[in-house]
């Protein structure tokens, strides 16, 4: 009985081992996030490199973890189990674009390296601290069933969207000065893009997290700031 | 019996009705595509908010068809089963993203309506008629089961990614020569971006097509123009 206990899982041990596997797929790109927003001000492409490479850890990890779901999926054909199974493969499919976000600040903090260092790239890095704070929080809440820190941590979006907002707007006047600067802020309006996307792809894990202990029970309306935010196509 | 037929369907059935809102989902995303890319040459604002408003029909229908082939899993304990499972849930991911960047390039169609018309959006036709095309093909290649359309599907985003990155440094030079351009071109560049994602979540259900019909039998490499345009963080 104890070797086959090490063979076949019983469904909730598997259930339990899935999200601490997803779990670890976040801290993975959490990593790869603080790294890439680190090369980008000391500028060293070799690290950026490192950065891009390892997003495929992080591919491969999603690819085996929506193979191992579906397996426990076709082991407990319960309805309740729907919501599980489904977030089991949401979640990781949102860490993965999160991931390729993350190896795309790399690649262009090369781009970037090309033309001399840029002093606009202080609310860039204030805008990746706020991503980073908010993919930590909504690991947290995914990791303790906390539908209460979900829903803060979708309020909090409106604040990422603001400052990513303002920071579009200040690039746009860098631009507009001096046309030397229009292919480097370029990159940077796209790196503060990719830091937005983020921000709406923890969203979508909170959003996940509220389903996983509410069912379809309808979410709370969001901060106003927010829909103002999202009116505006930038 | 032949009211036992009507409330359940069988296990076959019910996957080609679910196969056929694939489709049918896919087409609204196209549908949505080329008003969008319309909108833009006519700046029509009110026809605009109507594609952004439309959007939600996309959100709803991969809802309640992701829910749906999960009850379809827990009836179909099968291991054979799992890959049209897995594809049935990543497909309509993909095609949600598709329907959500078409909505983008509407709204900022919008925000472009504010400047004068620009002569530059002719590249950007273009590059929406070949995004079109991408996801015409690719979804007849799901419909068909046909892994040798999906390759040609996957070979031809080096086509619309060496296009993007042209119509990028094309934006990029207008943006220079006067100021005034910064502002829309700045929106087209992210339109551009967006139908280029748009190609990239065609070549996504290709290999979901591919999967399909050859299981984990390895893709065969990609064409090397590719690989040298992904190289490029435009």
């Amino acid at each position: 009985m104890n070797t086959h206990e090490h063979i076949v899982k019983s469904y909730d041990e598997e259930q339990r081992h899935l999200s601490g596997e997803i779990v670890r797929m976040c801290d993975m790109a959490i990593a790869q996030l603080e790294a890439a927003l680190d090369v980008v001000e000391r500028r060293d492409d070799r690290a950026a490199e490192r950065i891009i490479a390892n997003d495929e850890a992080i591919d491969a990890l999603e690819n085996s973890l929506s193979h191992d779901v579906m397996q426990l999926a076709l082991r407990g054909p319960m309805a309740r189990d729907l919501r599980e199974i489904l977030a089991a493969l949401r979640i990781p499919s949102d860490i993965e674009r999160i991931g390729d976000y993350a190896a795309n600040v790399a690649k262009r903090s090369i781009a970037l390296n090309l033309s001399p260092p840029m002093p606009h790239i202080t609310g860039l890095r204030a805008l990746g601290k706020l991503a980073v704070r908010q993919l930590r929080e909504v690991i947290i809440a995914y990791r303790d069933n906390d539908a209460v820190l979900a829903l803060k941590v979708r309020e909090n979006d409106a604040e990422l969207d603001e400052q990513y907002t303002a920071l579009f707007r200040e690039l746009l006047t860098y631009m507009m000065e001096d046309p030397r600067n229009i292919t480097p802020c370029t990159h940077l309006l796209f790196m503060a893009k990719n830091l937005e996307r983020i921000g709406d792809h923890a969203t979508n894990i909170a959003e996940n997290v509220w389903f996983l202990v509410h069912g379809e029970q309808p979410l709370p309306p969001r901060d106003k700031r927010d829909s103002t935010s999202s009116a505006l196509p930038l």
